[in-house]
């Protein structure tokens, strides 16, 4: 494709095939988070560029697209409107701003494009599709167990293979970090260090402990309780003396009984060594991992402050997010792919036959099925039923003289060749039993 | 709401009541284009602004939101990107991009959000939605009436009251200016003054026909024909001299015979004095009425070069578009109204019971209700039902000591307060019967 016809860098088009896939997912997502009672919320795509400032640290705010006032004030340069970079900050400031007219507990919902000035690379796009779902105002571990449900049942109807929960909570890591006696002021550089277990070998993670300035001792005991294979064990046993480690085990129990009626016992797991990256969350903690892909499809957890941070009110909160973008690939129609562009081909087989064949179109849409007459110049049969295979339809229906003669109609079945003359009044029964007895 | 958490001037926040009515406004649209065979496209919120620029004339260039670059150069206030002002430049970059990918013709439709500097106002937003069809590569009148039968299915699927199609062609205004002898350097001036032909009076049409330089005679007997009572009849016997006016009425002749199985003789009418604005039109021209609103609710015709004048290749082209920011608000659901949030409020009635009650959602869920547990911390059951009220749920499970003596769950229902004893493994079946028997 000549390059000046691209997309802009890192941003896509999405023909039908793509399109109309992604759709499907999306619709199962908002139809799964509809039933636990999530209300959708969609925001404009960009906000006051102040609202949005400061709230992503300042790589984050680096990577805001910022948008030129407009009118009198253009040439100036100076921006006042930004694009929004993720929903959270959005959901911060409906939250401020409905309070009062929104459900106690808000449970929301939202599916829609956010757009970050990042290096665009393989799987990382400058526009792409965030999916939050959160809980704003409970501070019940049912709020957090219910994410998951929620979670696990989309992922579930989605038919993602091979999926699986990595439970924790800040409360254990910071049990953790008292119990092994990780002074209080390495304890944050340490979390970052633990985040990486899934990526480096238990040596280099005690190295990379020891270069921050744990005791090398206390950095191979931790290392090698969280890389054991019965590590959920000895660290439910190792955290017994800590009060706030115990209350993170607590929490981690009520959220396992709470699940195993709707996330099966292989799909969950209380998982020490989970620690997400994000300082701001508080309590429970959790990942997605799936078979064959490397890093997390989904996470979320408890964060009670954050929205307070990003503008909102003081509230407490719980949410998740789906990686949707690497969620649809897993999808057994998620590539791109070929599509079906009509059901039911219409040639016209002449201007005298126009007004007839166009009806007919017509009769096969009320049956259902999506159906189109030949728009192209040439009369010829052949050609027409070549364009009526390239649209993937599965029947032709053919007008002309000696049908017209006739009454008929002869409906030809684009796969087998095969073609039945029918009586024009019978049409709409008869594609109505082809439309029910043909699923290809 | 304080002022600082106001979306930006002309856009809005859209709460769940909104977003459900428009979604599900927009997802018929979306089936009825899909059974016509157009396919979905979807392109990014912004293009590199040099695809944008110099295509909407200088006033509309002004309303283009510019993007700044990033990086390095943002200091320079320059901008490289810009939000799409529409979806017809894009689609002209997708013709050029993907031409031999695309079917032909290429019949596709098109919802999102656009995005002008406009000043905001009643009904005047800055992120608005659009919702486009375009057949690109058919000079049939077939496709141009194709796109009017589509059309007129949505809006009469969507249960909009009272539409009416007016159909012309731009051959009969070209006819028009012929046999009533508009000098041909009048003409462009001449028709702009006849689209208001509809909002003022004939007389003062014929007042700014003369100010135009229009021959006073010439200017009365013009507007005299375009609003008898039978101007349609006038204007056709009137055209008869021209060979563009007569190919002009072919045209609108063929359409409406294409078009009356789908579309009621009382639903389309020739209407001499449709001129559509805009210069771009080269063929039919319609536009949608409807009863109790001024202006109309969708437009289109047939634009053989603007795809190329958009910056894509030179295919013939014709489409509409449905003003679905105004169509929304006519329907029965269309403006903000309240929703039931929840089917099933499922109350806990103390830490005990939460796991089993958690599960009893879960039931519900299955029985396809929506369905979510009480997540605040009172444990009082008046409190908790007020909870489930506020929700609009039509029953509530409660499960505490006495059901778990017994077995069973108490089914309230929240219109009549009545309650039934359920046992516990009879609840699935239950709610079943329960939701199919009531739609309220």
């Amino acid at each position: 494709m000549p390059m000046q016809f691209d997309p802009p860098s890192g941003t896509r088009d999405f023909l039908a095939a793509d399109v109309e896939a992604r759709e499907r997912a999306f619709g199962t997502i908002r139809s799964v988070f509809a039933r636990y009672g999530f209300e959708p919320l969609q925001t404009p795509a960009f906000e006051r560029l102040d609202v949005l400032l400061g709230k992503y640290g300042e790589e984050g705010d680096k990577l805001i697209f910022k948008i030129l006032r407009r009118g009198e004030h253009e040439a100036s340069g100076e921006a006042d409107l930004a694009l929004r970079y993720d929903l959270t900050v959005p959901l911060a400031r409906v939250a401020a701003a409905y309070g009062s007219q929104l459900p106690r507990p808000y449970k929301r919902y939202a599916i829609g494009p956010v757009w970050r000035a990042d290096r665009p690379g393989r799987g990382r796009y400058r526009e792409f599709i965030q999916c939050d779902l959160d809980t704003l105002g409970s501070t019940s571990t049912m709020a957090d167990a219910e994410v998951i449900c929620a979670v696990h049942d989309a992922l579930a109807e989605l038919g993602v293979p091979g999926f699986r929960f990595l439970l924790n909570s800040r409360h254990v890591l910071a049990g953790l970090l008292e119990v092994f006696g990780v002074p209080a002021d390495l304890g944050p550089d340490v979390l970052i260090t633990l985040d990486k277990l899934d990526k480096l070998a238990p040596a280099e993670i005690t190295d990379e402990l020891g270069g921050r300035g744990l005791d090398r001792a206390k950095a191979e005991e931790l290392v090698a309780a969280m890389t054991a294979h019965d590590a959920a064990e000895r660290i439910r046993a190792a955290l017994k003396p800590s009060e706030e480690g115990s209350a993170g085990l607590d929490e981690i129990d009520a959220m396992l009984s709470l699940v195993p009626g709707k996330v099966p016992e292989y799909r969950i797991g209380f998982t020490p060594r989970l620690v997400r990256g994000l300082s701001y969350y508080t309590g429970p903690i959790w990942e997605v991992v799936a078979r064959g892909v490397p890093g997390s499809i989904a996470g979320g957890g408890r964060y009670d402050h954050l929205i307070e941070q990003a503008g909102g009110p003081d509230v407490p909160a719980t949410g998740g997010s789906l990686g949707i973008e690497r969620i649809v690939l897993l999808l057994p129609d998620g590539g791109t792919g070929r599509h079906s562009r009509l059901d039911v081909a219409v040639t016209i087989m002449g201007p005298e036959y126009a007004q007839r064949s166009f009806a007919l179109a017509g009769v096969a849409r009320t049956a259902g099925l999506r159906s189109s007459v030949y728009l192209g110049s040439s009369g010829k049969l052949g050609r027409q039923l070549k364009w009526a295979s390239d649209q993937g339809a599965r029947w032709a229906l053919i007008y002309g003289g000696t049908e017209q003669e006739a009454g008929t109609v002869t409906v030809r079945d684009m796969d087998s060749g095969e073609q039945a003359a029918v009586p024009v009044p019978d049409l709409a029964a008869h594609l109505a039993r082809l439309a029910a007895g043909n699923d290809h």
